[in-house]
């Protein structure tokens, strides 16, 4: 039987249709075995066709392990299981392990999704690492776009990405499995910064409690609110981004100066970014203060002055704003 | 002669003009204390023509030395001084003390602007003060209106308020004072929650600093781009709400069903917390799960349904959602 939480969470988001072919991402942790016997509770009477996806990262001793326990279960269980190993040290561009971890993990989810047909991937993300994330991001700075942490619905490339334990506490979740008796691997990140982490869960949290009990609801409902704000910028942002773009090349952008220079300031910001993204596929080391920079020169700086940030140059002539990728 | 932090900051934000008018807001506190010493130091440059106000809110024992300390420093430094003395508590309504005497001392502001015809009043909140903002608004939950803290130029009804210290910390403010031997009355709040800004200061900080050192910098950002792109959402929904409103009296605003059922959420939000706003003039106990609450109604509850919120209803009729204050 799937839990009350769980069915309540996927039932106010319109998460799950009947008959739906669904992709479960399953690392062989607590939180995503938990996912799994959830679906399994919901599998008959929403007549799910299930399939786990497991991505080896080959990063450390146990993964082979945890890889047999994912294919063992899903025997066990009647799931199909599709698994790839792959050794993300290899691929690793220098920037971030965990970014390249992720590239490579949705590739491989992509993969399965047109193997099997399907068009929905369900991750086990819960309310804690919601929280986490939120904080994390707080700390090391960002924008709407990481504050809003993640949502219970949203999309990466052709993939409809749901995170049904959203609503879920970790504790929830391990409470229920100590009741069901059911194994799981131990949980270890390959990547994520475990010392942040633990510091937010360990010391940063409980103090936070302290001033307000319900520092975890608070937090929860802020992040929901900005990925509301986010996404409505984001959309204005994109249309603005079609409207104002001239040219566009493997290399370069061209928008328009005139109209670039006459958005108000959240539309300016946003649509650089997409520029950059659609450029070079990610906006990681792009930071305000380069936007502000890429402004000023927008706005006030003589033809052709240059601004340098990573990886990305941005110029001027007498009609276009010019974003070029720097990287071959 | 003026602190260099004190004029990049009021060059870079265009925050003063030559020959103009200013009201400073000075409590007799160490920020408001440096703060008209900043604007002493520019004043033959700039050809300045200064007010300082100061509003006792008779909370306090010291209340009464304060003033005159205001007063004899004015008199001392040539510069004129309006003061005015009310009785917060008298006016308290039960909801925010602080709210309260925020307002009362605004109400004051207004009066002297007025009487010395000043278009400008500039306050001494700095650097710290607005990183404590956004931490406490995020503990006790908020949305981008809260969490941009407060900007260093923005509007209260027909006066601009500028901050020219948002730049400089606490730090730097009582080295200078120390440095340049000037006297101030001590730090004491009248209202606000002395014993959160104090664990944020010495308890929260702290632990963020250990994780990033250059936290403040980086509250200090996200809340200028949260600025940013909140002032870009108020005013679109500023737009929506004034195209939606079919007819508003004292107590009750019809707001065009239909329209409002196809906003996007971040707009719908703001234009409900628009139209209370401007019903009760403000939304202090508006939460995120009252709007959720509207939401639903306006989309998918049965005509005549009602939706009860601290001194609000809301209901809605074939054509019109409609807000109405129960307050008398």
């Amino acid at each position: 039987m799937a839990n009350e939480q769980f069915l309540n969470t996927i039932k106010k988001n319109n998460l799950i249709r009947k008959k739906e072919k669904v992709l479960l991402g399953i690392s062989g942790g607590p939180d995503s075995i938990y996912l799994l016997y959830q679906f399994i509770g919901i599998r008959d009477e929403f007549k799910l066709n299930l399939t786990c996806v497991h991505f080896n990262h080959a990063l450390r001793e146990e993964s082979g392990q945890e890889e047999s326990f994912v294919k063992d279960l899903c025997k066990k269980l009647k799931v199909k299981c599709l698994s790839e190993k792959k050794n993300v040290g290899k691929f690793f561009d220098g920037d971030s392990l965990e970014q390249t971890a992720r590239n490579l993990r949705f590739d491989f989810f992509l993969k399965c999704a047109r193997e099997r047909k399907a068009k929905k991937i369900a991750l086990a993300h819960h309310k804690d690492d919601l929280i986490e994330t939120v904080l994390m991001r707080l700390i090391r700075g960002s924008g709407l776009k990481g504050l809003r942490g993640f949502s219970v619905d949203s999309r990466y490339r052709s993939l409809q990405v749901v995170r049904p334990l959203i609503d879920t506490t970790k504790e929830e979740i391990l409470i229920w499995l100590k009741k069901n008796k059911i194994d799981y691997c131990e949980d270890k990140s390959n990547f994520e910064d475990i010392f942040l982490r633990n510091r937010i869960r360990l010391k940063l949290l409980p103090m936070l409690k302290e001033i307000n009990p319900a520092i975890s609801q608070t937090i929860h409902t802020t992040a929901k609110t900005i990925a509301v704000d986010y996404e409505f910028i984001y959309e204005m942002a994109q249309k603005a981004f079609l409207s104002l773009k001239k040219r566009e090349t493997r290399k370069k952008i061209y928008l328009d100066l005139k109209k670039i220079k006459a958005l108000p300031p959240a539309l300016f910001n946003n649509v650089i970014r997409i520029a950059i993204e659609n450029l070079q596929g990610h906006t990681r080391r792009l930071e305000m203060r380069h936007i502000e920079e890429i402004s000023d020169m927008a706005r006030s700086r003589p033809l052709h002055s240059v601004v340098n940030i990573p990886n990305i140059l941005v110029t001027k002539d007498d009609a276009s704003l010019i974003i070029q990728s720097l990287l071959l």
